[in-house]
């Protein structure tokens, strides 16, 4: 049993926040730990502040407690650091879709995305910890998750941990064609979003030919279903969904579920019968260009009725249903009688990050699917490229392992070339090099011509948002000094 | 002073096999040699076999000659053998780009171009080779040199050295912006049509500012440019071009020559600007999809009215400047009192192979631009990828170096994306997977749908000139059994 102190970063995101918190209060290891909650929104950063103690009397834990607007505060002598921070929220980022798609692109970022600032922000906090907590773990749980532990583990001697939902998309596969998960074995390596199920073992055999017999027999019902709704046609502002359904967030749900629902859709499957291995997560989501042209494209490839969940009629009832459920923990805060156990839970922890401080704390062994830096685990990677991969935990560290190579199509297609975009990524960043984010939106598969990447990138830097960026890519002196 | 047998691949090529008679007879060192011209085209073949040992009388040489249409007989105890064979010519290349162009690509092949045929003829010849003379060196004068370079060095181990034409740009630069190519020193290491120009020294001094001056004193007016013609219109057949012109190869030799002079075009001086070094060569001519969507953008960025030598209007004139050259070479093997020493030319060598020879068997050392596997010559690629980078050869063999690193932007933007296609063609050339040519076909950045790209892949395995390729090139199982 060893209390640690945590340290939040971005802790105003209420849902995370007290995931953790329940988390863990069920993790007896951990009893007596002290939770130190950062965030720059003061009005979110009140409302876990509020609620993690009560939850924790209710539970019967004896965890303290604090709230920081101050980063140093919250990293002093922590044990571990959990950064959740996304710069940019939700609402800007649709703000930031809608310019860019005045440009003739559909509902995406054209390669002008504002990895810039998260990017910056993971560099900020682990200088800091350095500085203020140098022993202490990192385990970073916001996106970029592949080019920012790149790019920290680079830089620095930090011992940091990339964490990411996606791998339990090998849950959801099982759901679906029937099988239970806590009867499987499996094993997803790759980049961070860009991940393929190698292993897929159900009692003890290959449960691949169960997935085929379901592509087979239920994936073209599956892919017909159009069950949940109809969604609002473009351009309809979301505050405007009817009355009836922002009273019924079980819709919202419902409706959203449906959208994340990819992880058998035609796009996974195509990418299964072209490679013999099935992507998981978010990786259907990107597997492609020609997956999102339209929205009529996207429902081809990423089901129907909602095309995935970056489509101009998913993503806004997504943020809408976050907005709900933040609007109803803040209810929660306010009530002074809630039941928060009740509306909480009290299950044991779905997220990794909890056993994760177990397994390095308490010697609690487990296997969890984090992204480290590669030294050699994934064959044909550089050592210092941060892959997603399996690892075995305890008191000794991190130990990645990986059964095989994936497959050499896998590489030449997916991994090599999301690795180069990552270290564009990285470049653009280190160097400030406004040619280098040209290059990115020319890049985009849905550019048609040149002047097109200019005008958009030109106007993304105009967005009040993006100033600080603006100001520091510069275009390379012979760019300036050569008229074309 | 040291006679080899030197056994040429493709021979029928007669203004190339011409131009290395000329050659090894003004290279006195290899006196006594004898060369060996192969080629499945006995017409073309026969030209060649009255052609050289008619010039080697006039020029007083001691050479000796023989033709054959059986590859074996050609390389039967070579000491070094020359493969420019090119299996698909190019009135099936134009005609390929048509059935192609239906599908909605301007003049191109959507990635799925011939590169089987060519790799598989270099496998052929390096496996003879192998036991007819173990001891010969290769070297490579037909494309794709990158991707068969790689291919066969990583296969056997044979003595491979891979040429191009396309470093001779530098000259071409030189006298555009006015200085004595023979004053110059320069490097431009890379990838084969993919070099960039690190090292520019005229006199001892850098030449950059020059160019500088250049572009922008000189550079609108040479862009504007439309001095030659107005090309014919799209659709036209060439062989419909005015007997007048037909009866002027100047005109065409002059017309083809402007939609070469890419070196200083837009296309190449706007790369210059993004990365701070010139692009070289073929460089230009494939620097991104961006340039070539349509006649009026090839126009923009590769000079008018030609829009460089890949249009619909330039490529056909290319072909029947070769023709009309073709036709002249076959009038001169059929007038026994033609003064082939005047007509062929007497000067040293321009190309690179018979001094390359010169070198390795007379020590007659000599700095050359090669294609060989990059053994850390270029940081960041691996040992095993063929590069093409600046040597000095002599008895010793082939002793690659550069000087500096190509800056990250070059690396990231232009050489690593390279890299990984040569890897991609490899593998579907190795495997026979048909998906692979579906990813090259959706990785064309004009490819709008995936139903376009399986259109256009569908039909162009149908072209019977790409039966065997078709045959081979099999959808993997699960494609098969999946439908979707």
């Amino acid at each position: 049993m060893t209390s640690i102190k945590l340290g939040v970063i971005g802790a105003g995101s209420a849902t995370f926040s007290m995931g953790l918190v329940k988390d863990i209060c069920v993790t007896k290891g951990l009893s007596g730990s002290h939770i130190s909650f950062m965030d720059i929104d003061e009005e979110r950063l009140d409302v876990v502040g509020k609620l993690a103690p009560r939850y924790g009397d209710q539970f019967g834990s004896d965890l303290t407690f604090d709230t920081t607007l101050n980063r140093k505060d919250c990293l002093m002598d922590a044990d571990f650091v959990i950064n959740t921070a996304a710069v940019i929220g939700h609402q800007t980022q649709m703000k930031i879709i809608d310019v860019i798609s005045k440009h003739g692109y559909y509902y995406g970022r054209a390669g002008v995305g504002s990895a810039y600032y998260n990017l910056k922000l993971m560099m900020d906090v682990v200088r800091d910890m350095e500085k203020l907590c140098p022993e202490a773990w990192l385990i970073q749980s916001g996106n970029p998750v592949f080019d920012g532990c790149t790019l920290m583990t680079r830089e620095s001697e930090m011992k940091i941990i990339g964490l990411c939902h996606g791998h339990y998309g090998v849950h959801k596969v099982c759901r679906q064609i029937g099988i239970d998960p806590e009867q499987v074995t499996w094993q997803a390596p790759g980049l961070n979003h860009n991940i393929w199920l190698t292993h897929f073992i159900y009692k003890g055999e290959d449960a691949y030919p169960i997935l085929d017999e379901w592509i087979r027999t239920k994936g073209p019902e599956f892919w017909k279903d159009e069950s949940v709704t109809t969604p609002p046609e473009k351009g309809k502002d979301v505050t405007t969904i009817p009355a009836s359904e922002e009273a019924d967030p079980d819709f919202v749900a419902a409706a959203q579920r449906k959208a994340w629902d990819i992880d058998l859709s035609p796009a996974a499957v195509n990418a299964y019968r072209m490679y013999g291995l099935l992507p998981i997560g978010d990786t259907p989501r990107r597997l492609s260009w020609w997956e999102h042209t339209d929205l009529a494209t996207k429902q081809r490839w990423l089901n129907k009725p909602w095309g995935g969940q970056d489509s101009h009629v998913s993503h806004p009832y997504y943020v809408r249903r976050l907005e709900i459920r933040l609007a109803e923990i803040a209810r929660l805060a306010k009530d002074p009688k809630a039941d928060l156990l009740k509306a909480i839970g009290t299950s044991k922890p779905h997220e990794q990050q909890i056993p994760i401080i177990d397994a390095l704390v308490n010697d609690n062994e487990g296997r969890f699917q984090v992204n480290v830096p590669n030294n050699g685990v994934i064959k044909g990677l550089p050592d210092d490229v941060v892959v997603e991969v399996p690892a075995v935990i305890n008191k000794m560290g991190v130990q990645t392992y990986m059964a095989g190579e994936l497959p050499r199509s896998i590489m030449l297609n997916m991994i090599y070339p999301d690795w180069i975009r990552m270290e564009r990524t990285l470049h653009a960043f280190k160097t400030g090099d406004r040619a280098m984010l040209l290059w990115n939106v020319l890049d985009t598969h849905q550019t048609q011509t040149y002047d097109q990447a200019i005008g958009v990138l030109e106007e993304a830097m105009k967005i009040p948002e993006y100033k600080e960026m603006a100001e520091y890519y510069k275009w390379p002196e012979k760019w300036r000094s050569i008229k074309l």
